[in-house]
């Protein structure tokens, strides 16, 4: 297969993701409805009491955006993608799709004392599938077969390998806390989400790449 | 009409199929409803009630990736595209576009042991005219007209005939079966869909495509 | 401005309307929902009974994938585009994205005496408006700004120009025949969108092309 | 980094954003519900009712439209992305993603006279959302980080600049006016996207152009 064409079929396979990724985020508005009022109530209270929706709308929008963001930069990495791959990132958009769902369980139950736990743990639950799959592709790329920029320095793939292994942890203690405690549960979300404010470590290489730049 | 502007009409037609599928997709999570619950009812046990909804959403979203990610080799057996074959892609892409509905269908009366058998047989009948629309583009483009690359091997091209040919043969034989019994017709639709774990053949060329790899 | 960066641009603007023509085709099949049933009565004979639903759907999706098809080589025709040209590709996107709600109107009221004349009626008139948008990006790419390739031949130009006058004629007449006869009027639409199987005159161009290959 | 490989990156971003405003702009036709009618109630004068929905849908068409072209002539100005833009430009979408909300209030409660005035000023105020972000960007773009071609004349930089400010403050004065009367901040809203017909400053350079074609 000459090199030309794989990596054409990695762009192809990065824009069909940014074409879920874009509609998952775009859905999410579909979740908030038109307030129906009765005689006399005031339609600006009725879209101020809209604001778990809001809430529920930035905070997903935010999430898969960073999904987005991130799946960006990892893509930089592979060189080339295989049929098990293509498999595996079916599974991992399968989960970024999902998010609408918990996202408008998550509004609709965040004010009802009984039930924003189940609420949060759904969402927590929901927000593991995505990270989960996220390190198998990764495990598969790099592990079980190198897909991955064969120039990219062992010490950066073993730090990515440690840090998404981390991240899977992590994700799931938030399931396990929100058993406990709704509020503490959704900090940890929202924490956890905040931290991509913070720049993430570059890639590495093994070889300077700017000598390469008529070749890519 | 220069190559490179045929190749762009290949690329044009392959985004424009990707946003069909990644948005067909994506519409899968919109059949999925926040459940409204009365006065004491459990939103955990409502959740976990909606069971065939996140089995139903899951498996479609299986299938079309799968036509997705074929989509994509597919593709790359073809050099050029006419005005027909723009059609039958058309036509393909309308019935990935209508497989959300027999997937509601499916979640809404799975559980209902009077009308579940009713729901298989439309689900299976839906899946026919995706694999019927797909052998049809590859007659048209193998048989009636070369658009194929023509530097594929005639034997690699008489494999794909036949197993398109049977391909449809045994969509068409889960209908019938599900007549007489749903979950058999539902086993085998699953089970159709699991056969893409298999790797592949790949493509076969008359001559080394690598000496190529300038000219693509 | 450098050459390049204005093809860039066409792409874009065609890869902006792909999505909407993507979403727009897709977003059809929400309009068909999910029978509910009452006791004793059988899926079968409600699915059966959606068919006015699959025929608006099936004809809005050929309607909207021919109109997908003609753009494709309608841009072929273009070497660069202005601000003018993509507001009016914005008016002409508007028009549409909108042809999901005549559909659904269609589709509920197909079966209903009283009220088919008026929905053919609304169908026909909402297909007036990408046909006459069309046309207004036409005159202006190739009258009022010089936008189209200069090499087409001035005879195909002319031959174009015509062809979409009628084309506007025909498309408003069918909503003047829809007043009279609701049967007449639909089968005008039907009879237009199947015009399209017919094979189109190919662009003539003033010098060969084939001379250009490495330029384009 | 590979100046190429930062390029695709700018078009990886510009084809998300594409994808995100082709959604966005699609949905809104989904507020547009099919009218259930009453015994003997017609069909023409329901769907002649539905005036507010139409004028909703027309106009947010034109206005995310208008953010869709502009945002296409703003990026070919920048020349690289990084981590803190693609983050700001995730809030951008965010903002445009929303709109569909605030036009199915603003058409719900056009003819309630009670409500009017808060649904205008509820759109007023969703509008000036994305203006903020997109002025966010810019000022992130070409102050805090030198992201823009650095040919760009200082004084179309500054010019721009100005330029966005005004906007803004111009936005918000739409909400404030809106407190008072509706039919006036309406009218605001809609005069400030007729500005948009006025053909814009076009970015002027340092150096010409036209000597780098083969670069870009």
């Amino acid at each position: 297969m000459p090199e030309s064409s794989t990596e054409r079929e990695t762009q192809r396979l990065e824009a069909f993701s940014d074409g879920v990724f874009a509609i998952a985020i775009t859905l999410l508005i579909l979740e908030i409805k038109v307030p129906h009022l009765e005689e006399g109530q005031s339609l600006a209270k009725a879209l101020l009491n809209l604001w778990p929706s809001y809430g529920a709308y930035a905070f997903s929008f935010w999430v898969i955006g960073i999904f987005w963001v991130n799946h960006h930069s990892f893509f930089k990495l592979f060189r080339r993608v295989n049929h098990g791959f293509l498999l595996l990132n079916v599974l991992f958009l399968a989960a970024i799709s999902f998010i609408p769902f918990p996202t408008s369980v998550l509004a609709e139950y965040l004010r009802d004392p009984a039930r924003m736990r189940n609420a949060v743990t759904f969402y927590a639950l929901s927000m593991c599938f995505p990270v989960l799959a996220w390190f198998s592709m990764w495990l598969y790329g790099s592990r079980r077969y190198r897909l991955i920029d064969e120039r990219l320095e062992p010490g950066y793939v073993r730090f990515m390998t440690r840090q998404y292994a981390i991240s899977n942890v992590v994700y799931i203690a938030a399931v396990l806390v929100s058993f406990f405690s709704a509020t503490l549960g959704l900090a940890m979300e929202i924490g956890l989400s905040l931290l991509y404010f913070l720049p993430q470590r570059s890639p590495s290489y093994l070889e300077p790449l700017n000598t390469q730049v008529d070749l890519t």
